[in-house]
């Protein structure tokens, strides 16, 4: 029933305030993150019916998960693996911001795609997102990632992959093999600027990035980003637009990319043009930037209030 | 007895740390504000004797606003209506602030002239402020504030009308209509320039602003504000003066206006010349900008402090 | 789709920590409470589809209500009045526990049975709940109760009062004659011994209490509480069963009689004999009793884990 | 123009929450105490028209002893010495309660009585209470405290003093003789029995130790309190009165001693009989023992409430 | 150099506030547990030369172990494997305590006795404590513990076997293999009655359990510890000697059962006899259940402090 | 056994959350401070071997400054003075900062040098820190501190020197001859620009204010920091070094200066070069500046950080 589905790992993050150390912090705040869970919890604030489809572990911590997506209105569509366990990463923002993982060994990283697409009603769904950070977890998630992307596809789903490269999960090489395979079934791709160049090798600008990427892998529409430079995306018709980042507080940028990417689902699902899409996408991540935490409560309200906010400045 | 009187509601604001959400924020930050209180705290932090007199309900809200009151030596000469309610607003900030008033149906929107006059001692008081929020509330409101403007300026003090507008509570036209027959009672006459030209039509810059009301209602002075660009004052003998705004943190901007009339205020009874007024009201709306709930609690050495932190920069 | 629908008034709920008064205290925890929100909860932890109907404002207030209720994963089937306000009250505990309400004049106080009926399915519906307060909010509501009620039961499903007598808010006559109505129309009728005996006359003890009530309105289970000293519940067919509460931390009494009530109902859905449904409310509520906020996250794991601390003591 | 004017040094506590250790807290609690804030701001919750008298140093925390003061509608009557600090004390609450003091060389220490009678209007006030703590302070503060018990009952005041015996701050047998001095001029003397006996060698039951202080200082009431086992009061009419302690949740019981005194004295000054007063000091004392911090903001509904508690176990 | 060398797991326990869910708290706090380190951190604050010995994984979760140890004066002999989590728990205390493990795969669970004993200055260590819960950890862990009791006693160390069984990490059968290895080369032994009779079939009284165990394994003390009734020691010489459990506040008992061992360790390394030990012991374990968290920083003071307390009652 | 022995009092600090004041903080952060902490905890984060020594007060904060130090790595080389208090200081930053110090007549005021130089193993250490804040402290201190520099330098330690001029504690012209009697045995030497024309009357750039220095005490190396604008060193070889600060978010920045001077003392200790020395202490500054506290908990990775996070801006 859901016009969203969004497949990748829920993650419990755990961070002391900005300014405080884990090795001396006697109380933390508890998020739950990860890029699927951002996309349709930034896309279910803009009206989108959005479900997340994924494999976890069991007890509190993926109770935690199933509840906060609940509460920002997204399904919870989770196999509980009762031996698994859920992944956890931790972040410090002190002199620059660290962030240590602990995310080995889940359910995600042996999920095959028949679990996971047992989790997601494809006739029903309008659009699949999936994460490339899903490759990323293992072997048997490294063949199910592209996998899911073309069975997707192929029931009529439009297709969305956002690279997400970590670069302390895997090496460049493996990445750049496995976004491969998964953005020859999308119909969307994204794309940091800095990971296409570290990544696939793309090193010229963000317009030649996205215009290299949409024909190569005959996408409807590549977006690449640029942080606080903005966006560009090139679309299949030979057109690109462009989008300069917003202004606003920063208070914590994790999930600021998925926010974004969020809400250009939000765009094209509501059948705006790619321009508009980037426009929300902008006002998304600037909100995303000034909430605490990874996930981005967003209303139409949010995002106008976010761009007036430009002008007064 | 106070040198002092502020008029207007009192209110319980409630609002999560800035980058978190009402909607999902287990823990509220509870703070007293309201332009009255706001003005008499920081007219007291520099050694006005000073109160608020108000309308309000019964029950722990209003023991809060008395007890805060009194904490920065404000007198609280409020009536207490068994069956009324305390006005709360609510107020989050993440890409954008919002606020979300519950103040319908208080006492001080049926309250009379003579019920709140009754609350203050015209013959002890110098000076008398009245909130432009005041004929927002209601009816009876309407017809109340510029009755107690006109009767303290008939007693003999200096009367204060600061306009505050509030596009949540009426339309410009009704504002437009109270700010004069307040305006007309009034010694000094403050208005935001934005609030001038979208209530009052006058779009012109911050100096024609002061000097057409400072001529239009015969006031002492008219001071036009211009938020990060500073203030203007025009006063009766011809001159005007004017006011950059000082720098520093942004934690909070809500009571800065408030924090810079009460400042003004505090100079003018101390018999300052309007420049220095403006120049008191520039730095304590920076140390209100710095501080956290709509309450400034001034000093003399806090105002040099700010005023010596610009130099350092 | 929900086998349990709870109609009553959502509220929210602000107090400081216990020992702390909310005069003093700069900050407050913001809970979701109200009758018919805390049935659902407990129902919904213990496996049962539920919903919650009822007429709120809107704003912020409303938003937490609905992501509250969600992330306990019952579905709010909410009308959002746009210029209505939100229900609140606020609670304190130093010597004693003292509560006052701000929940006047909300949409719940006008709503009628035909505006909530629209929230409910009632074809789909088992058991609906009707919380005892809700005639105490308006002439409106109190027409509305009943009928709701009457509605419900003629629709096939199995119908819950609990009375839930409120001093607060209306007298003991109006409360009586209410009750009555709603009565004549529930399977299942629930009263604590104290309001029986306050509103009802009933002085008897539990027993005679419940089987009164059930043979007087025909009743599947009438059900006497009795705060510490445990629960009677008199049966149709001329049974009657008793249960002692539980032990166990208490750290915030307020909901622990709605949790008894959810868990009391979710065994009843399960086709539990009403000895067992009892059991399951008294365990309920000495979760309840040890959780902090109005509502109690419920699950037959924390059933079992308080029945079997009693036998540790 | 108070009716009851307390003398006693205001001090800081710092403290982390239960069950944690300074040593490790990150997070320290801030209150105002001191036995004579305590008393005061007790009297004032019930209605009297209250002062604190003193000598403090300056800076910040002598700002937070006055705004807290009259938060609590106490007017701190304080000499600020710009030279001298400010007292101190830290407690930590794990297995049993630790005191950790930091007043050595406060202003207190060497007022003088002229000094501190300054702060006071002996002709308005009714009733000067002066702590037993003031001698232990120092050496002019040992000839200071029976010199302003003994000005404040010519000037026809009634005057109380608590003994208050500290074991940290000074020797039996040095309090002893200040006591001593102390009760000459005091109409009503209170002391715990524990220190009736470790001091002044009063070994036998509370009664006894009443009633010979009675005597012996022709008191109107000697009041000697038990802790759990409540209070005992005789009179200069040879009567004697005796009120249980009342249960209630113990969250801080520092400050609890001086509640009951406080209580005490505005049932006195109500004009209510010594059993009344007992039983007020009692009730005040229970709400003081729920209460975070020393200083117990009371009103005569908490005395009621906790009185009604008592009922319901 | 250290007296006391403890060999067990570290941990990180993140835990809501008691009355709080895991899966709505948005805050958590964080503390050090693990028995080893429980039981070092007693002694160390009971004046022992302490160390903790344990092969850990990397990253910040690392840094707060080394940095929690060394603030209670425990010096963290730690191996830290660079590619090895740092095993977690999760405690939520509402009607009941429920624990949550996620320590799977951690470089305890692979160390090997040469690992390990590389930490370990057995020349100069005069006791050796190794925690029961270490061979439940892994196949290799099963083989390390009783080696590295035996290579302690060779190296004429006094050597502590407590059994702490977990029935969440194995089964009684395998429980009991491993604690006879070890018991067999442990000089004093300790274990909880409930585990002696679930583990070890010893239904029979704590004497009989400790006068068993005692002469089972030829060790100088075997202790059989009662929660709420105690603790009973049977030793070499024949001779028993029963404590009662101390009375005084609950806020977190786990730790509390490590901080009795510590105490009698420490006990026993200053010479003191069993019963002193015992003594110690159970004031230890009353510190622990009125201290959050794991560990109980101990002091003569704090033990002094909990046994007055009891006297007072 | 120490590399680093620093020397100067530990102090307690309190302070609320940035944008509250003391006075009405209800809760107030407790940090471990003091120029002499503060450097020997920036440099064990850097991997040396440091350690405090100072004479301090007794009880719960001085065990709170030990059990600091000891979880930063550093050794509490602490005489305590049973009937000493510990030194405290107050901070608020609003719209400016201000600090209220209530450090007077402690144990650091008194000692002599024979009793700090028995906390220092002179033999054993490579560089000994002395703050220029001893001799501010107390006629004793002003002796011992340039006695305790000799001392050091003729064990054939490093001497490092730091002005940290306190306006509130001393007059210029005592300063400048501390400074002085201090230099006179110094090898490094640091004092801030401001520091040097307030006191020295150095009024000439940092180059020459480097120079000066170097040349009139035959230092090794002269540092000159000049906050914002970055630091300079004078060599005793006739180079200059000039470092620029580091960008960074500023929330607190008590303790940069010295953390730049603990990361120069590490670097030096590491045999590296002087403008190395300068580049890791800018690093660690702007470390400091993001960090709560006075103390900074640095790493190399940290260091590394801040410098790459300069490049993406």
């Amino acid at each position: 029933m859901s016009q969203l589905v969004a497949i990748g790992e829920p993650l419990i993050r755990l961070s002391p305030p900005a300014g405080r150390q884990i090795a001396t912090a006697d109380r933390l705040d508890s998020h739950v993150g990860g890029a699927a869970c951002n996309v349709a919890v930034a896309a279910a604030g803009l009206g989108v019916d959005a479900a997340v489809a994924a494999s976890v572990g069991a007890g509190p911590l993926a109770d935690r998960i199933a509840a906060t997506l609940r509460a920002h209105d997204v399904r919870p569509h989770l196999h509980r693996d009762p031996d698994g366990r859920v992944g956890c990463y931790w972040v410090e923002a002190v002199g620059s911001r660290r962030v240590h993982y602990d995310r080995a060994d889940t359910p995600m990283a042996t999920a095959t795609p028949d679990e996971l697409l047992a989790r997601v009603d494809l006739d029903a769904a309008e659009l699949v997102y999936v994460s490339g950070i899903v490759p990323a977890l293992g072997e048997a998630a490294r063949e199910a990632a592209p996998a899911i992307v073309e069975a997707a596809r192929a029931a009529g789903c439009t297709t969305v992959v956002d690279a997400n490269y970590r670069g302390r999960l895997w090496q460049p090489e493996a990445a750049a093999e496995a976004y491969a395979a998964m953005f020859a079934h999308a119909d969307i791709i994204a794309i940091a600027a800095r990971d296409a160049a570290a990544v696939l090798g793309h090193t010229g600008d963000a317009v030649s990035v996205a215009e290299t990427l949409c024909a190569e892998y005959a996408a409807t529409h590549a977006i690449c980003t640029r942080g606080a430079a903005g966006a560009v995306a090139a679309s299949a018709d030979g057109s690109t637009a462009t989008q300069a980042a917003l202004d606003g507080p920063l208070r914590d940028p994790i999930g600021a990319g998925d926010a974004f990417v969020g809400a250009v689902c939000a765009a094209l699902l509501a059948d705006h043009a790619i321009d508009r899409a980037l426009a929300d996408g902008a006002a998304a991540a600037a909100v995303a930037r000034a909430t605490h935490g990874d996930l981005t409560p967003l209303s139409p309200a949010a995002l106008t209030g976010v761009a007036d906010a430009q002008i007064d400045r």
